[in-house]
């Protein structure tokens, strides 16, 4: 049994939308005056590529920290999906040219890598959101696959974000605007992180649980860490706040969340985190995971997701079965 | 000609130090209890490699954005300082199973990708600092060499950070520790600037220029560009904002030279920031310099760079002519 994917389809979570349209309609005035938009950091743009023929059937849009990680899940979806690429082809680099970020396509889903930390992150964010609305695409949904530090939780459990929280504990994000703090909503999709967790199996051999996420600008400081280049704090202090953060419901942490929910929230996508943890950081700070382990732990965000978007692509009818 | 440097050297620029001691300190009490130390993202660690052995005549640790620009710079360097390898030999990525950042070393020269952003940054620069430490490298400095805006100077002009300020336009970073704001001055080493400004040369098609650097959280929004996938702002207000910058002197703004300044002043390793502009923000905010523009531009930062590491090999008597 193969797949083929109708292309363009005007399928949408809502069911009523014009496909020439697209439904990602941008917060930003000054874009109408702009005669072509650069999306600089992704090497492509208006005037040099017809973006709605390369990207207007994607529904699923698939970001992690390395390029590694989202080749491997290019690849990963590949097969789940049955999709058969022409003999003689392979998956391409559509960003190569750009040097930063890497991005493969299968059908209705893009693997793009985000680097690590949320401003490398929010330039992809505001380019991939700028992409889905040149390319008209319909209700796309954005979902970060990571690893992260776990509070509380056994190493390799799946935390889907319920909700993003920053280094104070606070669900927002702090933005530096024309030299002012600007303090926006960090909102996470609920029914999606929802649609997520029910993609676990009872035969799995680890736990998907909701939780909320910490994220911070910082790997060692500014997660408790004492074992950095620099640290003026103790393990006493470091263990009351990590305390604190587990107390509030905090599962996991990673360097992204809560810009991931404010621009998405701010651009009207809908967007899930979905991260596995690769320590306890109530048991320790160095991540002394072994490889294989690591490799392992990275494949279950992969396998819910991969799920998740099976499920999706039949309920919409995207498929035409072969 | 061509050189062969003498290993594990022990000149150091004041000339007095040990050179089984090293003289990167960390301020961090916390590390003498460890029994290893895991440079997770570098896929180094005391218990696992020599580093001493590895690293301990590193004198120049050049950083910049992409694996693909560090790869150039090591092969440059090769060539400038006619550093001859073992024919069959070729340049390794030493960090390739960390899958993170990319390093190369050239003799004393390593030349390591750090991504976009200072979270991204400051995870290289702790760990990079515990590798000099632990390798007991001798007085190393760390210089960026990365891409840039300008603010009212020509494209392709060079800028070596006097001051770097943030998104307020204060001379100091502000790290998030334990759910409080924690706020440190960012230093760079005013030697350091002086000297690389001095490796110019009135042959050369482009101006190299001191002045403050602006490090944002954000290239969209956080640079004050109205062509985001969100804005609320108008051109007026971004021109009144960039117009303020330069006055206070900000020539040019990247994404990182603030948590640079600050760690590598609280760690006492001497740094700079050389940076190229690529646009004029006065003139505008898409990025269309053409791809052999902006190459030609990157060679820039480099060519001084490049220059002063091979004047201080000289001035240390590091190279023993064959």
């Amino acid at each position: 049994m193969s797949f083929n994917f109708e292309k363009n389809s005007n399928h949408s979570s809502n069911g009523n939308q014009n496909k020439d349209e697209g439904t990602v309609h941008l917060n930003n005035e000054n874009l109408k005056l702009l005669k072509e938009d650069v999306l600089y950091h992704l090497a492509l743009g208006t005037a040099t590529h017809d973006l709605k023929t390369m990207f207007g059937d994607v529904k699923y849009v698939c970001m992690g920290g390395t390029t590694n990680r989202m080749k491997n899940f290019a690849e990963f979806i590949t097969k789940e999906l049955q999709f058969n690429f022409p003999v003689g082809t392979q998956l391409l680099d559509l960003c190569e040219k750009g040097n930063r970020f890497a991005m493969y396509k299968v059908g209705p889903v893009l693997s793009v890598s985000h680097g690590m930390g949320m401003p490398s992150l929010s330039i992809l964010l505001h380019e991939m959101a700028k992409l889905m609305h040149y390319a008209k695409c319909i209700d796309p949904v954005f979902i970060r696959i990571g690893t992260s530090g776990g509070i509380g939780v056994p190493p390799g459990t799946v935390v889907v974000t319920s909700n993003p929280v920053n280094g104070f504990l606070k669900n927002e994000h702090e933005f530096i605007i024309l030299g002012e703090r600007v303090i926006r909503p960090a909102i996470l999709d609920y029914n999606l992180s929802q649609s997520l967790i029910a993609c676990s199996d009872k035969h799995d051999n680890f736990e998907v649980i909701a939780g909320k996420t910490m994220a911070t600008d910082d790997f060692y400081e500014g997660q408790g860490r004492t074992d950095g280049a620099v640290c003026w704090h103790n393990e006493e202090q470091k263990f009351k706040f990590l305390k604190r953060a587990y107390n509030i419901g905090v599962r996991n942490i990673e360097m992204e969340s809560t810009v991931f929910g404010a621009l998405t929230h701010s651009t009207g996508i809908r967007a899930a985190d979905v991260c596995v943890t690769i320590i306890d950081r109530l048991e320790g700070d160095q991540v002394t995971t072994t490889k294989e382990d690591k490799n392992q732990f990275e494949l279950r965000p992969q396998t819910i997701v991969g799920r998740y978007i099976k499920k999706d692509i039949e309920r919409l009818g995207l498929l035409k079965q072969k």
